[in-house]
């Protein structure tokens, strides 16, 4: 990435100091609108409340916004900066939620890394919102703060670095499928992983009907010979190498169809990718830096490479899903995200291809169509 | 207030669901704008605030945005009806901060109304927020939070009902003591009340010159041989009644120069008004029903008669004060708000006013100049 690149970024932030400000719906230019914008007429939908707390979704902006939660534990691909560094990704998000799916969203950074004090913390500003869009936040707390949450909240909760992973790759893949005339049963997939996504992906894609899956990290496939596995990779082993398989990537990857990188730079290599069975399917995640060079791997044979960039095809990235997602469930009032909602919103970004070729797996993520989409998706069928 | 009066109320909250939505700042367009805006360019000012955490002031939302937050536990002059209820006036005072002040202001709704949990949530998301306006928080658990938070965050943190009544109050007083010719030393002062103001009203009058007051409750005046009084009665004898009267509101009141009310509906009498000392001031504060109808006021000899009411001459409305405090706060950095600021800000609002007459001894809460000038008042002198 160029110098003068960041040098634009810090001068974009710093021109508005930001990117989100807030807008009155509502005129205030005579008395008559001050006393029913606010004081005494706001006295009536605070009563109207107070004898039914879900007017709130009537009377107050909490049925249309979501808020984007971190700790900043694990920003981007950079690490645990604190929470006050995460704060620039946290008002981009809600800057995408806005403008790709007219959802108002807002960025709360949290100032404590504690899990329980996390979660107590979250719940207690819950009720301010229509849905939660958890964040940038490190592997293995990401899975006890998600799960409480969704549990102890009567909104939909969603860790997005997982799950808008997860659905995003789902999609590339049933779309990469289609092109390469292979069947969910058989095929048979690596996942290079660490961090939040892994586990969501591995979760979505065996509800999904994928079968054959290896999980490696740096040290090779996670096995249940293994000690010390952390709980990401404890939750991995229970959708992945049933058969129990020992060795190295370069080992697992021989006769795979697809290899999941959601990893670190160059960890796939050209002879791996040779090593593969006919038509590979690569999705090489890792951030700036993927896998393997979308060239290296088409010179290797891939048939299809996704990365996670914009200046390659197959930009496999999460503003395809979260806008539609949350757009989805604040329309339709769910109060989860179940996993048959996540599949739904796959097959429709899926779906939304009409000229698919290897080079056009997914939707452009700057079309603003497509939340729309997803946002059906969220729909009881 | 007629029953059509609240129906549009709520029609008007029902319409676009709440009063306040996000907007975007920056554009996306391109590939470029999602890159900038978003991944991977944003990774540059979350390294530039990780080395300095200061830096959120230039390149997040933090320096020009206000959290708005209660929990619920004294909304209005309607009571305890917990943080839900609340959300419609914190999405209003939002509104207000915006349009008035054009400072981004966020609502916060808590659901504890537990002290310490309640400090210790603020304090977890503060980092997010320029400063902080606590709003609705009942007497006198408001006390210790708005210490605490004030003496604890390392932004400005106001409870807009204690502080923001007794700065325009004062005002108001300013204005009054031209118009009759008395002298803050020598009034005699009669403070009716109970909630939250009035300590902060009397604590300010007497930095400001005030000397002599006297409080009174329900059960009549304050005075050090009553027994248990609550945290606020026991402040208040801090700065007033020091030479220890007892006896009741109607015995405290003869000739008195100004009552005060933050009390209840017809606690004033129009004899209680007959009794005061020449001109009498009377600010009538209780919402929606004063403490005595300024025509009966009037009638009675008052010379000048303020309340909280849109609809009467000279209202005493927060609205004149913290959107240019916060504003003020905002744009000078300020980590506090100070006394002397509240008094400047009282002065300027008094200052501001050229045509100056019985009728007119406060700016028009429509006068969206008035929080520059507050605003101007929180630079250092």
């Amino acid at each position: 990435m160029p110098t003068d690149y960041y040098a634009l970024s810090l001068e974009l932030h710093k021109k508005y100091k930001g990117k989100l400000r807030m807008e009155s719906i509502v005129p205030l230019t005579t008395r008559e609108d001050l006393s029913w914008a606010y004081s005494p007429g706001v006295a009536e939908p605070c009563r109207e409340i107070a004898k039914d707390p879900e007017k709130m979704y009537d009377y107050t902006l909490k049925s249309r916004t979501v808020a984007v939660i971190s700790d900043g534990s694990a920003i981007l691909g950079i690490g645990n900066l604190g929470h006050k560094a995460s704060m620039p990704v946290m008002e981009g998000k809600c800057v995408l939620f806005k403008e790709f799916a007219g959802v108002d969203a807002f960025p709360i950074i949290v100032g404590t890394q504690d899990v329980e004090e996390f979660i107590k913390t979250v719940k207690n500003i819950a009720d301010t919102f229509g849905g939660i869009n958890l964040e940038d936040i490190s592997a293995p707390r990401c899975f006890e703060i998600e799960e409480r949450l969704k549990a102890e909240l009567d909104i939909p909760v969603m860790h997005d670095d997982q799950h808008g992973t997860a659905i995003v790759t789902l999609a590339a893949l049933i779309n990469s499928l289609k092109i390469t005339g292979k069947k969910k049963e058989d095929i048979r997939v690596v996942l290079n992983g660490a961090g939040a996504a892994w586990v969501a992906i591995s979760k979505l894609l065996y509800l999904y009907g994928v079968r054959h899956f290896v999980a490696c990290d740096t040290k090779g496939i996670i096995h249940s010979g293994r000690e010390n596995l952390d709980i990401s990779k404890q939750k991995i082993l229970e959708f992945t190498n049933l058969e129990n398989k020992t060795g190295t990537l370069a080992d697992a990857i021989v006769w795979a169809d697809v290899f999941l990188g959601v990893s670190a730079a160059w960890a796939l290599t050209e002879d791996m990718v040779r090593s593969m069975a006919k038509d590979p399917i690569i999705f090489a995640m890792a951030n700036p830096t993927p896998e393997i060079m979308p060239e290296l791997a088409k010179a290797a044979g891939a048939r299809i490479v996704g990365t996670g960039r914009s200046d390659y095809p197959n930009q496999i990235n999460n503003v395809l899903a979260f806008p539609g997602i949350f757009k989805g469930v604040l329309k339709y009032r769910k109060t989860k995200i179940t996993d048959q909602m996540k599949i739904r919103a796959a097959e429709a970004l899926a779906n939304y291809i009409t000229d698919l070729d290897e080079e056009h797996i997914l939707p452009n993520p700057l079309d603003k169509w497509v939340a729309s989409v997803v946002c059906e998706a969220m729909k009881d069928e």
